[in-house]
């Protein structure tokens, strides 16, 4: 087909370990609308009462929240200790806590090795360290971007892997654009072309995109890596840099963790939140936070966004002027404690 | 008394009204936790059932709330068509709903002139338009700082009324510092010096002060005017300036009011979120916010404050990397297609 402009929009694919009997029925991932409707008839059809998520990011949490809401038991399996690696092992406990509140079994420190046919109808996961067995088994380990055609078409792609676009989402290639999870966007606090296949940035993209082959240019302006999950009763999110990529970005990180209420003290409110801050050290700058609380999390982590986007210090921050009334935070929020808290520590 | 640094905290005093009878047991204001105490004590001796609020800020909206959670009949006696008369006559129709669905009556356009004795152990509201009997009478019409010792002393007193004073807090005698609601504080968006009686702004001024008299130097940074309240199932914030606010402050304003959800459409989720946005039109600079919904309205105000805080304009702000996930809001999330929709009328 000939054209003026050509968008791809490939999208990614999700992750599937290449172990034996990967193939077998029972086995999924949760990537578009179909693969959710193909758990889902599944689930019906085999009244599966025994799940298996492999892998501890957003996509699991979801998940085992879905799961455990049409009553079936499930376990997740991660190679890690703890939950959500991106987030501090001290917020990630947090979140560790609501899955086995909520019934959910954390098998952490074990990898997939193999699947086998179980007892009865069961798959069996086995794993480098122990086995489980389930009715269904998903996994959850992330997306990589689909790029061969465009690398095969001599597109160039980054250091993500992801291919590699101008702010006017332009490829390497005049005329030719890319959006979404197939790209590279660029990351405002690292300085650096990213991969982060999340939807917002995706329609984002396609706008800019389209506006620009349409005539009417425009910017993509970047991301900060801004990202919120809800699991059970909790939210969680998170902005920006952790220490170690504020290192290898170039930052001299320091960090803080905060806990505190969603609501002010006097509400009588025993919810908990704890808000973590990093901050460079030499210009005392925002270089990236992530919360965790029965509620207020995602608020106090978009305003931080915003915060991060235009390059605040922790001096604005800890001042910085909140709509406060109780029912909502302190006189003192948790992003003023924190930025304070932080401050001192630089 | 001697001293090498003073500072006045005198705050304000809530406003009754110089009518007949304003003195009469049973009339009370909200200032402090004294009249708190005082009306919980009256309205349990007295067994009271029928409350009068007189005004319909966030003081009258609070304790209509409060009244009615005890099972007293409430009506709201306001000089103006609307409640909460900061926010835009769209958004305060949805608080006056929210009213009338719990209970509430209100009574617009009429103003008190009298307070006399009613039938039985009642009190009689005499309006220029009409009269309303009840228990008990609480004055909700806003406060004005307590500045007559600090003018007696020769301090300078600013436009607002309220103590003038420097970025350090302090007055125009060296030495001496003002904090909280009898001063005034810089709005970074109006350019002017203002008084807003509130208490995260009183209690961030008091330590400014404290840190410069303690040879810790400190500035505040001024304040955008995030103010926030719940009232009954409805969140309600405002920051910035409205479009009358921008003219005199030598702006060109345009606006716009989207509505929506607090979160995706994709949750099914049948609750309303309306937001106004308003941008000055030489620049596309944001100037000020306001939100009311069932949930998800003070967040995305205190996200357009940070916004606010830092002079970000509409171009950048539609495309603002926010922590998306459908539980709290949209892949183009309100303030998203606000600052869009906004744009385009600019």
């Amino acid at each position: 087909m000939r054209y003026d402009h050509l968008v791809v929009a490939t999208g990614a694919h999700a992750i599937l370990p290449e172990i034996p009997g990967v193939d077998r029925e029972g086995i999924f991932i949760l990537k578009d609308l179909k693969d959710g409707i193909d758990i889902k008839s599944f689930i019906e059809e085999k009244r599966c009462s025994k799940a298996i998520i492999v892998g501890a990011g957003f996509i699991a949490m979801e998940l085992s929240e879905g799961f455990t809401s049409r009553g079936i038991e499930t376990s997740i399996v991660y190679r890690k200790d703890l939950p959500l690696s991106r987030w501090d092992p001290e917020l990630s406990r947090f979140v560790l806590k609501e899955l086995s509140a909520n019934g959910v079994s954390f098998i952490p420190g074990e990898s997939p090795v193999a699947v086998e046919k179980g007892s009865g109808s069961h798959l069996r996961l086995v794993t480098d360290a122990g086995e489980q067995e389930g009715d269904i088994i998903v996994f959850a380990l992330g997306v990589r971007p689909n790029t061969k055609m465009a690398r095969e078409a001599g597109l160039a792609t980054g250091a993500s892997g992801a291919i590699r676009v101008d702010f006017s989402q332009q490829t390497s290639r005049e005329g030719v654009y890319a959006v979404g999870d197939c790209c590279e966007a660029y990351h405002l606090i690292s300085r650096e072309w990213v991969n982060l296949p999340l939807g917002d940035i995706a329609n984002k993209q396609g706008r800019v995109a389209g506006r620009n082959i349409a005539g009417f240019p425009a910017a993509f302006p970047g991301v900060v890596g801004s990202q919120s999950l809800k699991v059970f009763a909790l939210e969680a999110a998170a902005t920006g840099l952790d220490e170690r990529a504020s290192e290898r970005a170039g930052y001299d990180p320091a960090s803080t963790i905060v806990w505190g209420g969603p609501a002010a003290r006097s509400m009588n409110d025993a919810r908990k939140l704890g808000l973590k801050l990093v901050a460079d050290r030499k210009t005392g700058r925002l270089l990236g936070a992530q919360a965790v609380g029965q509620g207020g999390a995602v608020w106090r982590i978009n305003t931080l966004s915003a915060c991060l986007c235009s390059g605040m210090d922790l001096d604005t921050i800890g001042y910085l002027d909140l709509a406060y009334s109780p029912p909502f935070g302190g006189s003192w929020d948790l992003i003023h404690i924190g930025a304070q808290v932080l401050k001192k520590a630089l």
